[in-house]
C-alpha cells in the first residue's frame, strides 16, 4: 500500500514533506489534520503520540515522525534519483547538517511567535495568562532578532548558489514550507521586509513559489484541486486507516 | 590526521558529541571554545561560520557542524559497532526521528532560559532591553510549560526501556549533554524537580551520569585530567589547526 503523509494546516512545516514527495515522484496518499481544532482525533496517537505533523505511515505500515526523518526516509527509498541520498558520502553529511540546522535553529526562531499565535487562540503556555502588550513586545523582540540572524545566514549562503547545497535537495523542499513563515509573521506582527534586507533569500523563496510541486502543495493546503504529476493518489481519513494503525 | 571535535563550555550541547566519540572508540582530538567570551576567535569562522559548537574537522579536513550531523557521521564511520548506523534500515529511521526530536523540540524548549541567561550577561536579544522581573516571569512560564511537555514525553518512552531506542545509540549520548539542562536551569530559575515528576527520565539521567564516557566528558569540561580509554589524543588549539583550515 502507498505511504500516507499526515500534514497539518494552517502553515504546517509538513508542507515541505508534500513538496519532497512530489519531487521524488513515487505514489503516496495524504491525510489532513486541522491543527487548531483541539483536541485532535485520539486515533492520531497511534501515528504520533506527540500529536505533531508531519508524520508518515510507510509502505510497511511503520510510523515515522519528524520532518528530517521523513525527508531522509523518502530520499533513501530512491538513491538513484537526483534528490536521493548516498549514505556515508560528504553530500549526506552536508544534507544532515543543513536539515538539522533548518529543523532546529531556523524553525525555533519562530517559536515565540507561535506562542503569541496560540495564546491569542486560547491555547499553549499563555492560555491562562493571556497575551498583553508587554508580553507581545518581548516575544517579538526575541523572535525578530533570532529570525533576522537565521535569514542573514541563509542569505549569505544563497549569494553564490541557486539551492541551499548547490544542487537541489530535500532541504530546499523543507525550506519551501518554513521559509514562508517570515512573510506570514511579518504580515501578522511586523517583523521586517524580507525583500529589502535579504534579497538572495527573498529571490530564492520567489523561485520556489513558482515550482510546480510548491504550487501543488499550496493547492492541497487550500483544499483546492491540485495539478500534479499523478504521484498523489488522493486523500485518506484516519478512520479509513484504522486497520493499518495496529501499533 | 585524527578528527577534531570543537566543544563549547559551559553547558554545551557538544558534551554529547564527546560522549559519542568515547563510546565509538576511534582516535580523536578536542578543541575547546569558551562560549561566553565574546567575540570568539575569528579563525573559528572557517570551522563554522555560524560560530556554534559542536563542530567537527574530519580526517579529510572537511568541516561539519550540527550535533545530529556529527553524530550520524561518527556512527557511520563504524557500521559494525553496536552504535553504528545501517543505512536505509528501520533502525536508521528511528535514530533520525529521535535525534531530530532532541535537537529541535527538546533543545528549543530551553531557548527562553538561554535568552535570560545571555541577557543577564549583556548579550543576546535582551542585551539592550535588559531583563526585568515581568520578562523573566513570562519567559519562565513559556519554558517551564514546554520543558515539562518534553520531559513527560521522554519519561513515558523510558517507562519500559533502558535506552531511548531500546538499544543504546548516539541519541543517548546527545541526551547526556542536554538532559542535564533540566537540573541546571532548575537550580538557576526554579523550574521543577525532575526526581519527583519524571522518575523514569530522572533514573535514566542518573544511570548516564555514572557512565565512564559521561564522567570523561565532565572532566574535560571542568579542565581536569580525564580518565579515558585512550581514544582521546589530546587538545589542540585553533592556531595549531590553521594549516588544516584552508576553506
Amino acid at each position: 500500500m502507498e505511504p500516507v503523509l499526515f500534514y497539518g494546516v494552517p502553515q504546517g512545516c509538513s508542507f515541505g514533506s508534500i513538496v519532497a514527495l512530489e519531487w521524488l515522484g513515487k505514489p503516496y496518499r495524504l491525510c489532513r489534520m486541522e491543527m487548531m481544532e483541539q483536541p485532535w482525533d485520539a486515533r492520531f496517537a497511534k501515528v504520533n503520540p506527540r500529536f505533531k505533523t508531519p508524520a508518515l505511515l510507510t509502505e510497511d505500515d511503520e510510523t515515522l515522525s519528524e520532518s528530517l526523518a521523513i525527508l531522509l526516509h523518502a530520499a533513501s527509498r530512491n538513491p538513484e534519483h537526483p534528490l536521493g541520498v548516498r549514505h556515508g558520502s560528504a553530500e549526506a553529511d552536508r544534507l544532515h547538517q543543513m536539515l538539522s540546522y533548518l529543523v532546529s535553529d531556523f524553525f525555533a526562531a519562530f517559536n515565540p511567535l507561535w506562542v503569541l499565535y496560540d495564546g491569542a487562540a486560547g491555547i499553549g503556555p499563555l492560555a491562562d495568562k493571556g497575551v498583553d502588550a508587554s508580553h507581545q513586545e518581548l516575544l517579538l523582540t526575541v523572535a525578530r532578532t533570532d529570525i533576522a540572524e537565521q535569514c542573514a545566514y541563509l542569505d549569505g549562503l544563497l549569494a553564490d548558489r541557486q539551492w541551499l547545497l548547490g544542487e537541489r535537495s530535500v532541504a530546499d523542499a523543507y525550506l519551501a514550507g518554513v521559509g514562508r513563515w517570515v512573510a506570514y509573521h511579518n504580515r501578522n506582527y511586523g517583523l521586517f521586509e524580507l525583500e529589502g534586507a535579504y534579497q538572495n533569500l527573498a529571490g530564492y523563496l520567489r523561485r520556489l513559489d513558482d515550482d510546480p510541486a510548491v504550487q501543488f502543495a499550496r493547492a492541497i493546503e487550500r483544499g483546492e484541486q491540485p495539478v500534479g504529476q499523478g504521484h498523489f493518489k488522493g486523500h485518506v481519513s484516519l478512520r479509513e486507516l484504522e486497520s493499518r494503525l495496529v501499533a
